[in-house]
């Protein structure tokens, strides 16, 4: 990622129309992230970071109560661990970081930096499991990957490095991990939805776009104001495909040796990226109060004669609404509009301003971040009345990206129309035949759009929009990061 | 790290004695940790795991009211930032691992595996501090690093990859900065010895032994029983080294450009191998309760007619006792005897038993993990009797860990009977001189022990043992890991 000079202008100064700039701008000014002297890579600032650890503590909370335990691989994986999947070592190789040496030694062996870590865990697991009694084994690990890809990097979207979970399963059955899959899919669900407000779409993986080495991959898909298609948390349905590469066998309850069913889950920093791009504006960042550290800041307005009382109201109000978090703002030398702009564009849900006039009227002035909606309100009610804003919020918050999903989707029967949608910024739903030839044609002739799930398996008449024999599915097809 | 067959044996067939064998065994049996196919790296399982976590939030509460912010910066620092401050260069380069292809490219510039952040921090830092209001900046964060070394390793105390949290802050005074470390030194203190259950001696290193880059730096000492000392928690202040390597300026109150004063702290995962070794004996892990997910196990001792009660009963006693995450075993096909043996393997601090007998008096017999003690105590008491008799663990490993230190200590006056008491697994306070060869020569002599920290600045007449000239220093002298 090229250093960039950050703009002399304290706000936004592009359209989020522009939303290249438009997110650049938001994430340097809204102080999330920044870029560094290494390429492809990003330093998470305490404002993002602070947000990745609640979604970290969301998810944590829920899967302890699935029987879930966090553990700790290395990061390190030797070359011939990584090889034996080997659909799976095919799909990840061009994106390795090796290690190839150490201080003055040149390695016998290279050591692949995880780009996720099947390879190394499950000799673990091979050696760990022996019976029936011994699974279902859930182990997750919070950690960091590498992908190193050669593609233009877009912060918190497209990085070298990025922070997920990783959650690898073992049952006995297909049948429980198929079960288990719905179960982590809602939980993700659930924090993506009623937390950072988020609709999404779950949706199954064409052959060709599927995990390396699964049966079958779902995630949950997100839109972008830019049109642009975000693959959000994900499940993999890894069958015995691993478990055969990896020996992982138990003795079943009859007495026999089997192989054992595995699934994989992960949510990604991506999703910071898709909260702060879906939900912000031209003021910059508007967070999902749930999500939000600090939901109220208190903006005193200061003048010689009242400074004393109002100051002293400031805190009386920090105390009365200490469950939203709330701080007041009382730096001298800065103008309470400077102020106003500045939690705007870091995005705190709701604004209290007191002057001297709310002062005698025992009231304050309450703004909304989302629609900059400002309402006098009686000290006596405010909490009770900044409860309701806040969950108000949060639901409209939620609507609008349902909205902005729904709005993005066009139903459209020929490669044409899908070239036209594409550049209108748009994501089609298109009837498409199973051969991967046709998929292909599908990026190519659209400059990059790619197959992203599938949308429906039954189909009619309809005919494949590239080949026109008749069509097996219809997916969704638009552009990614 | 060599991979060791499974004993066939659930408990452990060591002496403590034998400690690299019974440390050895421990991890494994207690099932803390493995040995993975990477060399010289591990895998913490869940019970280890759980712990470090344990570790992190009580640190992090604690930062949080210091005003310290969890970030993260990227794992590679591309080789040309690593370099800027030479004496931190020369000190980590013989350790670093270094990324030099992705997929099939080569890359243009060998990237580091971090062994630790500040060449990669400091240049952010530098384009982020402007005047004194952006000062003191205070960043913190918890990730793995890799020190790449090739001495033998050891699970928990030395491995290639560990995990730790280093915080970085910066300040505009010497005066503040120094302050800083010891109220940060204090916070590490606070949870080694008051949760951990840990004795530890704070002690500045000598000039060869501080951090590279520093100005001094100071750790948090322990010693195991193999009489090793473990260099905990640490304090380097750095002064303006950096802040000059990496041009680290601010405008100060009298309109002045000045560089900044630094300082960084971290405690690592060897802090868990510390606090294992210390506390456990020949029948497995014990563990401080303060630091016990599971404080409490309930064993039924079940018999045909009395089975239904009793599990009710342990139902009830779960929940009475809920505040210590009391839990029952009540799985089939297990002898009581197996599980009394299973649960101090894994160091569960005080197990309940309840048969027949204790049905009908309405009590249970209680014992605890550290002494083995036995004492039947009435339902209606047990919460209170059980809360009393965890702090009395707590204090008593405490009191253990405080004398074993003592005992490990020996002031003496001669090379000769440094050399002997090394090998006899104590450590030594001995007088010495600022010369780096004298200092040099301990080791060379004593087959491998450093000097650890300095005891006391202020000597009389005593000669250094080496060069028998006028000793600088009293210092500890002994072997680390």
């Amino acid at each position: 990622m090229a250093k960039k000079e950050e703009k002399s202008e304290l706000g936004i100064t592009a359209e989020k129309d522009d939303f290249s700039e438009w997110f650049t701008q938001l994430m340097i000014k809204a102080d999330l992230a920044d870029y560094t002297d290494v390429s492809g890579c990003m330093v998470f600032k305490p404002a993002s970071y602070a947000i990745w650890e609640k979604i970290k503590d969301l998810c944590d909370e829920r899967f302890k109560k699935l029987g879930i335990q966090n553990v700790y691989f290395p990061l390190f994986i030797p070359e011939k661990l990584f090889e034996k999947e080997k659909e799976h070592v095919k799909g990840f190789s061009p994106e390795v970081a090796w290690v190839t040496e150490a201080g003055e030694t040149k390695l016998s062996e290279r050591l692949a930096v995880r780009p996720t870590s099947e390879t190394i865990m499950y000799p673990s697991y091979a050696k760990w499991i022996r019976s029936w009694r011994d699974l279902p084994l859930k182990y997750n690990q919070w950690n960091n990957v590498v992908r190193f890809e050669f593609a233009h990097p877009v912060p918190f979207f497209r990085t070298r490095e990025f922070l997920w979970n990783e959650l690898h399963t073992v049952l006995a059955t297909e049948k429980e991990a198929l079960e288990e899959g719905k179960q982590i899919l809602d939980v993700y669900s659930d924090i993506c939805e009623n937390y950072m407000a988020l609709y999404g779409l779950v949706g199954k993986k064409t052959e060709k776009e599927k995990f390396a080495g699964a049966v079958f991959s779902e995630k949950i898909h997100y839109i972008l104001p830019s049109g642009r298609v975000i693959e959000g948390p994900c499940f993999h349905y890894d069958g015995q495909n691993f478990s055969k590469a990896y020996d992982i066998k138990f003795l079943n309850k009859d007495g026999n040796q089997q192989y054992a069913y595995q699934c994989t889950y992960a949510i990604t920093t991506r999703m910071l990226g898709t909260m702060f791009a879906v939900h912000s504006d031209e003021k910059g960042l508007i967070l999902p109060p749930k999500m939000a550290i600090n939901k109220v800041v208190i903006v005193p307005i200061l003048f010689d004669e009242t400074k004393e009382k109002i100051l002293k109201l400031c805190k009386e109000l920090e105390k009365q609404l200490s469950e939203f978090n709330a701080f007041t703002d009382s730096r001298e030398n800065y103008s309470p509009g400077f102020k106003f702009n500045e939690w705007e564009l870091k995005g705190i849900p709701i604004r209290i301003e007191i002057g001297p006039k709310d002062l005698e009227n025992k009231q304050a002035i309450v703004v909304r971040r989302d629609t900059l909606k400002k309402e006098a309100i009686k000290i006596f009610e405010l909490s009770k009345k900044i409860s309701l804003m806040l969950k108000d919020i949060q639901k409209t918050l939620f609507e609008k990206s349902k909205k902005l999903f729904k709005e993005k989707i066009v139903e459209i029967d020929s490669l044409e129309k899908l070239k036209k949608i594409i550049e209108n910024k748009k994501v089609g739903i298109v009837p498409l035949c199973k051969n991967i030839k046709c998929e292909d044609m599908i990026k190519y002739e659209t400059k990059g759009a790619k197959v992203i799930f599938i949308a429906e398996e039954k189909v009619k008449n309809e005919k494949c929009i590239i080949c026109k024999k008749k069509a097996d599915y219809f997916v969704y097809s638009g552009k990614t990061y």
